[in-house]
């Protein structure tokens, strides 16, 4: 049996289990550190009857993931409040002494959708979520993509539509990034009507989904996924998707020579199929791999 | 003792050896296939005195290299007369009987770059070329991305600058994709000049070094890489390096939270250390793979 967590900035999700089939979950609001964390290895013990193997976990970030650093396992320099230098990780492991397994929350969820949902069986893909913000997760050679840190896709700039689209994005980093364009506080901001309550027909779906398909777009030629799963909050408007996919066949123009790309788009950009649970689920998979390790050393 | 050929699409580059040290090559233009790959051929034969363990291709194209596919080790769809569906890696392997690898010419680079230039040790990097087109190859955790194809980075979209530059790219495919603004070929028809003709303070290298920062922001945030290296015929006014690192410190806006890339940046965008021989040296680690994958089997 496999304990997970999912730290996201705004709740928590923890679960215990082995599976899909097999998941208990909870979700609590993110307060401070100590209580929040607290709460979820509580909710590990007890559920778990004290049986658990590992734990997993998928984090927001930016998280330090070099086995290496004095730091591992750390939330580093978030802006947000109480949770800068966050020895996630280290105060897991210390209340539960078992192998912790820690990564980004978009890798945890493309570990899920690869072992369970709409990646199965492929050794090159991208997980995508477009919400809060704008994040990547990728999947190369069969494994995760970290490199000098890890990704942050969704700050990559792409042309910025001025003459349809004056808003100046939201990005308080880089302004009209992708993720300043395009993430779900920017529609907010710019249309002053949460992304969810924006009519179908509005301006700013179309506009949207010309942002995200060069995003998609430049992620494709840059990664040459097999297929690119796209969720977060904002794909709940899921005409998004026939837009998006449109206007990436016409930005990519046919130079992609795969069947793939040119024929079978609506298989190749896809919604993922774990829906809310591929970061609790990616974290056993996250867990499963802590344990292996340990087992091997 | 190995063999290796770069292919490109304006002129081959054979070589026989074991290394930087110890490599004999030769050069000629590439005319059409059978004169072409025939003249690579003879000079393989002849300089190993049939001693050769394996051969390894780093090919202009694009390629397909996929083990399972029939059209394995061909150059596909190149707009290059006479080179369509070409079977580059077959006829080097029916001709001189050993095993062969076969990857892109910016692969092989950074294969080279890898084992005896600039990327040493390093699990995670970008080669990119900017010359007659632009080109990536990425190396992830320790291993060559392909993915469904193989990237092709040079066809980016990134902010095209209206203000400064109404050139509109020209990119047979794409317009004013990052190829279609900033290779050798935009800087020549945009200005009437050659690139290596313009002036060092020409506005030309201004707007070079501003739409390189933008893709190699891209690739950063992207590919999270430990360090790019960045060669080319372009890049051969290497006053663009410092200005290419000034402009993509202004684009990242320490968002990377890494000391390579906030102090260390001329450390991290740097110039390859093989030079022009980057992708026939790679040639010989794409030979020792081939020949060390067929030990195994």
């Amino acid at each position: 049996m496999f304990g997970a967590i999912e730290a996201g900035g705004t709740k928590f999700v923890c679960g215990v289990g082995t599976g899909p089939a097999d998941l208990r979950t909870i979700q609590f609001p993110t307060t401070l550190p100590e209580a929040t964390i607290g709460r979820a290895i509580r909710f590990l013990q007890e559920e778990s009857g004290g049986e658990l193997k590992a734990v997993g976990i998928g984090s927001f970030g930016p998280i330090d993931l070099h086995s290496a650093s004095a730091t591992f396992g750390y939330i580093t320099s978030t802006p947000k409040a109480g949770w800068q230098n966050c020895n996630l990780a280290g105060a897991v492991r210390d209340a539960l002494a078992v192998p912790v397994g820690f990564d980004t929350d978009v890798d945890a969820a493309a570990l899920g959708e690869a072992r369970w949902g709409a990646a199965q069986n492929l050794s090159d893909f991208l997980y995508l979520t477009i919400g809060t913000g704008i994040g990547g997760g990728a999947i190369i050679n069969g494994r995760v993509l970290h490199g000098l840190v890890h990704p942050e896709m969704g700050h990559i700039r792409v042309p910025h539509d001025l003459v349809r689209d004056a808003y100046r994005g939201c990005c308080p980093f880089h302004g009209d990034c992708l993720e300043g364009l395009a993430s779900g506080p920017a529609m907010q901001d710019r249309w002053g009507i949460a992304a969810q309550d924006l009519p179908a027909d509005h301006l700013g779906w179309t506009l949207e989904a010309h942002y995200l398909a060069h995003g998609l777009a430049n992620w494709a030629l840059t990664l040459s996924p097999q297929r690119i799963l796209l969720g977060g909050g904002v794909l709940r408007q899921s005409q998004l998707f026939g837009r998006i996919r449109h206007d990436l066949a016409g930005l990519l123009n046919g130079y992609v020579r795969a069947t793939e790309v040119i024929r079978d788009l609506d298989q190749y950009v896809v919604p993922p199929q774990l829906g809310d649970r591929a970061g609790v689920l990616g974290g056993l998979v996250l867990a499963e791999h802590a344990y292996t390790r340990l087992d091997r050393e």
